[in-house]
């Protein structure tokens, strides 16, 4: 079948089931960020490939919302069929819920799979079309219907985090949950957000790419906890871990039904934006409902102290590699052949010689030249550019350890530079020493703090169009809430334990990008009579490129933090490294 | 009566009519933060005149909650009467809606005057006690029926602000008022806030110290538009000019009855936190409620370019009377007695010789040596400081000019001080600079920009325990928003033509206070590929004491801002001050 024969056939079931408009988003069934392969339905109704899209079929209109990042993409990918492409973020375009509000008529009605839908966003329609009378049904799931050859859900083995990682064993974890269960006066709490259960039972599983969880759902009461999973999925000894910790295994398609079993007028704990539409109305209607951020996500958010040795075991790991890595390249660029998409794979090729290395923590992006400029470049086939001696090469790349997940950007310096580039490389560096030196009060929030970084690209009327930092996981997910560095409202306050990432940068379309990117720990500082005081304590050790930077744009605040950080990079790194790399990291960590 | 049988009188009138427990807030009934005598009820039920604090009186037991500002003196007041004081913030100490929930049993009722509590809080209480089946009757004003020699509500004369400082007719306002009703689709338009419909409808009066505005309320529709107030109060010019701007004049008693008379099935805007809970509850209930900050709110935020011409002028007038000041304090001090509250007057002396003074915009703050180190000091006759040529004054003040609202604080070195007080006094001058002088993006919000006021602060330790800055009235009220400097969550972008205090501090409890307060427009600065950046332009006109600044702590751009703001200050100045006072002026402004 081509799309518009895909369409045609799902605009017959359509009729069948009194639908007038029918939706396709690119969300799964747990409101994640990355999403399997059985979960690409957007993509087998358009052909569309992006990270990002929804698309909305009526009886005579198909339609693709998209934004900027995949403008040119979209209408390549869709120019062969009835699909009109949405520019979502242009002036004049209205999202796919206005337009169907404007496109439908009084009583028809919007049908979609309520399981690739989070409540919070249901809410949202609902409240968008309530107006006009337009009924919203979410019972179908007509492209499981259609697509005959859909992947099936992965059914990898799970297995269990060990306790000398996590530092708390998954009984530990629901006490903690259920305190907070009580002091909230809720009797169940019902997860559907895969790392805020990885979390919770200490499983971990290989059902996502870079992403090592496990297709579940989990309810806890205070004297039960559940795991909903493929049962094929569970070894006999992960069985037997999971009945020591008091958790009870059932069919991952037994939630709903578990879920319409609860306790009439019960008091049900639930996140809105983490939990489906389908699970959420399977709540008994006698219930009262606590909505909230999921308990998880806050206790995840703090590291332990078993943690926190663990997880800077793992950066110490990450950053040899990056160093061999780094002066790999020094000795064989201009001599052998080396592209964008070689040096990711040479960049693995070193992770993978670190103990407990697992696999990547998300696509690595090296971009060269101007192509650093897009700030999620993936070189292709088509793209890929070789490097030479000269110009300036971007990897932002991290590494899932059983101790610890990491992340960091560094950009490197290959040859002769422009003044703009270097310019611009000291005012992303100034950024970044800003806000990473920064003592700050206690209760101050990344969207408090953000401005920090921003602030010596401001006074040159640079900025970037993203956020300066985002929480990172433990052996999970490379992008972890609740904290983040931003300049958008939020309520979190950076906590002692928090992990987060500092990366300020310039993006220069046509010509170059730079990102400075450390993770670091949210410790406490000095108490005075104003307060408690925190700082950051970085985690990352890798040498930032001294041939990127302008040493008369420094003060000697900036200074003295770098030459400090370089050697401490040094004395970190260098006990794991053989004579050659030792030597050229010592130049590469010298004092300026 | 004493306190203890005013309460036993109010008893006997909640036993009457069945309520259980009868709160009395600080409120007037237009949600103002300062209230005329007649809306002074709790200080008549409790003794308290502390400007914040909340009585509530069961059968047999009767509180008093206030803030860690008023212990000490709420104690002292209420300490012959059956009052308990509640120190609300220490912890363990519930709030007085928590008290109550505790204390009242299932179906009890409590009682209070809908007029002074605003529609959101009402909102809050009914939340509180709802899982008790607690009722909440708001229709009593017992202390009204007890109050024998109330104050009368004020009966001044209400005056136009001439368009020649407005810029723009009450016509033109509530065209663009009904524009944005457009946009929202809402019929109505109810207004409680006193500083809102003197703003839309061009009015000022004398009802409250220190803030023009006249005790009223005010209902537009796409057709009419009007005015709710005493009829005595509005002489015959001033009915004239509202019947040519279409503002129709009503008696003050009268908008419930119109409220209640709007037509079925109307859309009704209202800001739940600015409208008291008794006219909301008039509201039809057929109607649509659309809630919001006031319209008006947004509109009199940003100053018109004829408002801020004027407002230049009035800040030019501020400073040279603050100059003047300065001169004769430095002439007199250590000659004559000056004391905290002479120099408080002798202040109003001088600005009461320029055109177009009204009032003060705000009580006079003048501490001296550790009294300023209470952010909100007033002098007493018991706590009066004589002042010497040792030490440092602090003295924050404004004034109320037909052509605009002033507030500025400067902190004033009387003579020798310590190492600690210079220190504090440059780590102050710090941080006031690196916000003032700040380039931002057009998008950032006052709680984005809070931290580079404190940043040198916190780098020493130091915090000061409040905003740092509010926005500020047109000849209105001096505290004005809805935008604000202050680390709190608050999504309103700093825009073009906003006025807006900038003022760090610090306070060190029996030492010394510092604050350092200048007043700013918000201006766009630059547009490059990143967008449309924004700067502060310095409004406020006055000396920043060198004497309180170590130079070494200062990096060359800061002096070089300093520098060339005390070149401005006397260029502006100079021409109105007499030749001693220039010669003054010229050495308080002498680059350094």
């Amino acid at each position: 079948m081509n799309i518009n024969e895909r369409i045609s056939s799902l605009r017959k079931l359509m009729a069948e089931k009194g639908i007038d408009a029918y939706i396709i988003p690119t969300y799964d069934a747990h409101q994640s960020e990355y999403v399997g392969d059985h979960w690409k339905s957007r993509i087998w109704i358009s052909g569309f490939t992006g990270s990002a899209g929804t698309v909305v079929v009526t009886k005579d209109a198909a339609g693709l919302w998209t934004d900027g990042r995949y403008f040119i993409q979209a209408a390549s990918q869709i120019a062969n069929s009835e699909i009109k492409l949405f520019k979502m973020g242009i002036p004049g375009v209205p999202s796919y819920m206005d337009w169907l509000k404007d496109n439908l008529s009084e009583g028809e009605t919007i049908g979609f799979d309520g399981k690739v839908f989070p409540q919070s966003d249901v809410k949202q329609m609902e409240e968008k079309v309530s107006y006009k009378n337009i009924k919203l049904v979410h019972e179908y799931d007509f492209i499981g219907e259609l697509w005959e050859d859909r992947p099936a859900l992965p059914m990898d083995k799970i297995f269990v985090h060990d306790v000398k990682y996590t530092g708390k064993t998954a009984k530990e974890k629901l006490d903690d949950v259920r305190e907070k269960m009580n002091e909230l006066n809720v009797d169940y709490f019902i997860l559907g957000s895969l790392d805020d259960i990885a979390w919770v039972y200490n499983i971990r599983g290989k059902d996502v790419e870079s992403n090592p969880v496990v297709t579940s759902y989990a309810l806890i009461s205070k004297d039960s906890a559940y795991l909903f999973v493929h049962g094929e999925k569970v070894p006999t000894e992960v069985k037997g871990y999971l009945n020591d910790n008091g958790i009870e295994l059932k069919e991952y398609d037994d939630v709903r039904k578990t879920v319409e079993g609860i306790k009439e007028n019960s008091r049900v704990f639930i996140d809105p934006s983490r939990i489906n539409s389908w699970l959420y109305s399977g709540i008994p209607k006698s219930c009262v409902i606590v909505e909230g951020r999921n308990i998880t996500t806050d206790l995840k958010a703090v590291k332990n102290n078993v943690e926190i040795e663990n997880l800077k075991n793992s950066y110490i790991k990450d950053g040899v590699a990056l160093v061999k890595f780094m002066y790999w390249l020094d000795e064989n660029i201009g001599k052998t052949p080396i592209s964008e998409m070689s040096v990711a794979e040479k960049l693995i090729e070193f992770r993978s010689q670190q103990k407990d290395f697992i696999e990547p923590s998300f696509g690595t992006i090296a971009g060269y030249k101007e192509h650093a400029a897009m700030m999620h470049y993936s070189a292709t086939e088509q793209s890929d550019y070789q490097l030479k001696k000269e110009g300036m090469l971007l990897i932002d790349s991290g590494g899932q350890y059983l101790d610890g997940t990491t992340d960091i950007t560094r950009t490197l310096v290959l040859g002769p530079i422009s003044e703009e580039e270097k310019r611009d490389f000291t005012l992303t560096l100034k950024g970044h020493v800003n806000l990473i030196k920064a003592r700050f009060l206690y209760g101050a929030t990344g969207s408090n703090l953000d401005v920090l970084a921003r602030f010596p690209l401001w006074q040159e009327g640079i900025d970037y169009k993203c956020g300066t930092g985002h929480g990172v996981g433990f052996f999970l997910n490379v992008h972890e809430g609740p904290h983040r560095i931003s300049p958008a409202p939020n309520k979190v306050v950076l906590d002692e334990g928090m992990v987060i990432t500092i990366e300020p940068g310039v993006y220069k379309e046509g010509k170059h990008g730079i990102r400075i990117e450390n993770d670091v720990i949210v410790r406490k500082d000095i108490e005075t009579d104003s307060g408690q005081f925190m700082k950051f304590e970085t985690i990352s050790y890798c040498p930032i490129d001294l041939d990127g930077i302008d040493v008369n744009m420094l003060d000697e605040s900036e200074r003295a933090w770098l030459n400090n950080y370089h050697e401490e990079v040094y004395n970190k790194l260098s006990p794991y490294l053989n004579e050659n790399e030792k030597e050229w990291l010592k130049n590469e960590t010298r004092n300026i």
